[in-house]
């Protein structure tokens, strides 16, 4: 009987690397050391290792570099996504470059066409609306995209975002249980799928639970639209405000601090994204949460299957859910003169 | 008498589009579009426009490309330098690719290394002592590089940093003028010039002005440091705490929130960095403030003088400042019994 043939792990064993460094070694990643890569390719020469056909011309092909195109540094939900991804990529043996579109739509087909030119070997992006074109050159390049957060139903891509729908029904819900009847939403902007989405499932809700009076501002994903609807919001008189993203639910505690409106007392108000500026308020904020690790974790694992000529596109979808705290959770007098 | 030679400019006001456009049209770079290129080159070609000989070679190895390295993607601080640099390579037709070393100083080689190799025109680095090989590989490849933030004076790069020695010296003469004798200082790690010249900035003014009782906690610049070095020095009984860096000032907020010390009353209490969520407390929090934008804007002046040849080595110094608010700005009482 032969003994079986040696593994990837059997040369990474012998060479005292892991198996992501022995990999990349007989890649000729750069990022190993010459001295590693020696020890290497003498191990896997003395087990007489072979890498299958497929395997090789694979990797041989590979820079084991991916690229992340995000709309903002700046916004912490982005800022984690984009950690997570780096830190599974690492754990992978793939480095990560990442870009950064200023929530500029203009920008991500830059971006995009930069990544492309820097032989990355897959890319994850989160999208706006209109950006189809600059993705089917990338399909014809032959480079495989997961798209993130938003979602481009056109191109086919493969995607993972989060459904906006239970956490926005629950906040709803829960605003109304405590007698916060008067409720206004700050929108993202119509150029993202997450902006439409979210819109429309705060509608749907207030539908549902028979909102009596609802107010609605749109603006863009920055700290300066969410102050500025916020101001719009309580000149309305709302009782509640719920926020579509982390930088506008930053920009409306901004508001209210400099307009002395007191949140979890003068104002019911519930942020989009579980972050440290959110929680670390004297009326911690409640939260519609999306679950950003999962997200990420889930967008890099699709991405590496696809590089991997694994599977064919495929769409995950994660639950939004309400996380409550006392920026919202308190009871409103029945009887209260509303405006 | 000749007519003076076509320029750039010229080039560029026939076609229609800014000077950086044109110049990325005549280097080939794939980010214009084609129809831009083409008509670009006509107005090049109908205006005999010749770039000179240096110019040109200068222009053709160019991939218009700069890489940023920073230590953090969720530390505002960094995320901030990032969003700033990247607007300024925008408006100078520069691309931008961004790694991570997670704080992590073995990552720091891989990602120069990475970065090389995509064949960037420049880099940008916040370094870490210990760092020298993976710097004097890039000098080798002829890339230029300008460090950030953190200062390593053994590879004779230039550098843009701050001096810690303003701020920090305001700050605790601003303790002590209010009463907060037994100060504690959240120190970042030994491996980064920041963390060692900020140690001994602290040092050095607590010895000018005659601080009674000092504690010292040594950490890392992440939150958790922070979290775990304010618990210590809470129980070693200070009255006002310094924090290093912006994720330990996060890391002592969360601190103090869940043992429920009131910071503004029972502590004294002013962080590193100025960012939103140190402004957007109930107290808000007093601030040695680095001016990032400065920071980033000088280097990537800096790190284009280098590209074009045009300077030597140079380092640039931006003094910190105290921003003073209501987290250290109280009277402590002078017969208040201390531990």
């Amino acid at each position: 009987m032969n003994p079986s043939p040696a593994t990837l792990k059997d040369v990474a064993a012998a060479a005292g690397v892991s198996v992501s460094t022995a990999s990349r070694a007989l890649a000729g990643n750069p990022v190993i050391t010459e001295q590693t890569s020696e020890r290497v390719r003498q191990c896997a020469e003395e087990l007489n290792y072979r890498p299958n056909a497929q395997a090789r011309a694979l990797r041989s092909s590979r820079t084991h570099v991916i690229g992340v195109t995000i709309p903002s540094l700046v916004n912490p939900f982005f800022a984690t996504m984009a950690q997570v991804i780096q830190q599974e990529a690492t754990a992978r043996g793939l480095s990560t470059i990442i870009s950064s579109t200023a929530e500029d739509p203009g920008q991500l087909n830059a971006s995009l066409d930069v990544l492309a030119t820097q032989r990355v070997d897959g890319i994850l992006a989160v999208p706006y609306n209109g950006s189809e074109a600059s993705f089917e050159r990338l399909r014809k390049a032959r480079i495989p995209v997961v798209l993130l957060d938003r979602e481009l139903p056109a191109t086919g891509l493969s995607t993972v975002a989060s459904d906006p729908r239970p956490g926005m029904d629950a906040a709803v819900a829960h605003l109304l249980a405590n007698g916060h009847r008067h409720i206004g939403y700050l929108s993202g902007p119509m150029t993202t799928s997450t902006g439409v989405s979210r819109l429309a499932a705060f509608q749907a809700a207030c539908e549902r639970h028979g909102v009596e009076k609802r107010e609605i501002y749109r603006g863009g994903y920055e700290r300066a639209d969410g102050h500025a609807g916020t101001l719009t919001l309580l000149d309305r008189g709302v009782e509640a405000i719920i926020a579509g993203d982390t930088m506008m639910s930053v920009g409306a505690l901004e508001a209210c601090h400099a307009r002395k409106v007191i949140i979890g007392r003068d104002l019911a108000f519930i942020g989009y994204d579980d972050n440290v500026t959110l929680r670390l308020q004297a009326s911690p904020v409640s939260v519609i949460d999306q679950d950003v690790a999962t997200l990420g974790r889930t967008g890099l694992r699709l991405l590496v299957d696809l590089m991997s000529g694994a599977s064919p596109p495929t769409t995950v979808t994660t639950p939004t859910t309400l996380i409550i705290r006392p920026s919202s959770d308190f009871i409103r007098p029945a009887d209260e003169v509303r405006t």
